[in-house]
């Protein structure tokens, strides 16, 4: 394989073109931190099912050279299995166990209530043809079949509320540079996807100003030339 | 440093001689896991002072041949630096900073609960000479000012109530061995460190005959020719 070698990526993306989906931001960023090139494809959910073989029910699918991986940890696993020699995603095995509890911490602490403060504006800037899909499967799977409108109404002071519920990741990155160390993997790239997915929905910011977060959370998003510095983001303060 | 080379290490007991502090449980287990012989000097709360100079309030303490290190996290690094060659404690900057994610997350979600349910124990379990100190500290720290007969008063109720919490738990420790991958390192140790603590004092166990967590503490409790197996602890069940 040579530097330039590039892994397809079935990419989820809202109307702008940005990407919405958290398993495909930490793709995209664990594709470049092996150093491969990124031929990402832009795919609405109503397309999901014209990719390659028609099988594919979710999103990210890689395709590289003749093998195809989807699930964004099998993706992970796969990249540091076929690659060895490249950065690893994961240093050790405790190192991928930090990245899956982390991951679960931030659905359940911090992202299933930024979700139901952004629901609306995922529907509002989706893809023409998902927009009916999007707004019918959330309210009926996530917002136990409450209007959208309704949900995200108090969604100001809820915002405010989760603030606190961050806590322990400013805690935590006094120390630290990364969740990683001095240097990034995968565990901050699944942490970084979460932001980066809240960024491409948020029309109302989630944190404050002086959050120390931002610390990580602007390094972060300088990664591979400005990952999350992409217009078409929100500003998350 | 040949292979009887012993560590002392000053240790926090109750009046059984049992080891208390979960901060001790895990350098003991750190001792151990980098190989050295443990030299465990039985300390009540009451003879800290005495201990070494005088100028230390509190364990773990260990003395290496001509060095004194406090405080659980410096030892381990301590360890590692000064003997890279045997096993690793932290295999990377991301474990170590997984082990103090998982702590601070332990605590907040599952020990101060704990805690509220056996300060009672404590009290009754310590050294002679600990156990006004005990009362009066805890009471005046950790509860408010309350007296601990009511603050425990309803606790086989609360003890059921904390069992979810640990899903997280059960949930990583579904797909691999031990936290840290396939062989334990110091976050299992940290993690073993509170259940431990826990069954120093509990007269009345915290988790259900059937909590699939035991495969873990069962494997973990076995460590270092049973270093949990002790008749001085309580069964978790």
């Amino acid at each position: 394989m040579n530097k330039d070698h590039a892994i397809t990526l079935y990419d989820l993306i809202l109307a702008s073109g940005i990407t919405l989906s958290p398993f495909v931001w930490r793709v995209k960023l664990a594709i470049l931190h092996k150093g491969f090139k990124l031929n990402a494809v832009p795919t609405s959910y109503m397309q999901i099912k014209t990719i390659l073989d028609g099988s594919h029910t979710r999103l990210p699918v890689i395709v590289d050279g003749e093998t195809v991986v989807s699930d964004s940890l099998a993706i992970a696993d796969y990249l540091d299995r076929a690659y060895p020699d490249r950065p690893s995603l994961f240093r050790s095995p405790g190192e991928r166990n930090f990245a899956l509890f982390l991951d679960g911490w931030m659905f359940q602490n911090v992202v299933r209530h930024w979700f139901s403060c952004y629901c609306l504006d995922q529907v509002h800037l989706s893809c023409p043809e998902d927009v009916e899909y999007i707004r019918e499967s959330r309210e009926r799977l996530f917002l136990q079949g409450r209007p959208m409108e309704e949900v995200v109404a108090d969604r100001e002071q809820r915002l405010m509320a989760v603030r606190p519920n961050l806590e322990p990741l400013r805690m935590l990155l006094k120390d630290t540079r990364w969740f990683a160390g001095d240097e990034p993997d995968h565990i901050d790239y699944l942490m970084l996807s979460h932001f980066l997915w809240c960024a491409s929905l948020a029309t109302f910011p989630p944190l404050a100003r002086d959050d120390p977060l931002f610390d990580w959370i602007n390094r972060g998003f300088d990664l591979f030339g400005g990952i999350g510095r992409d217009d078409r983001l929100h500003p998350l303060s």
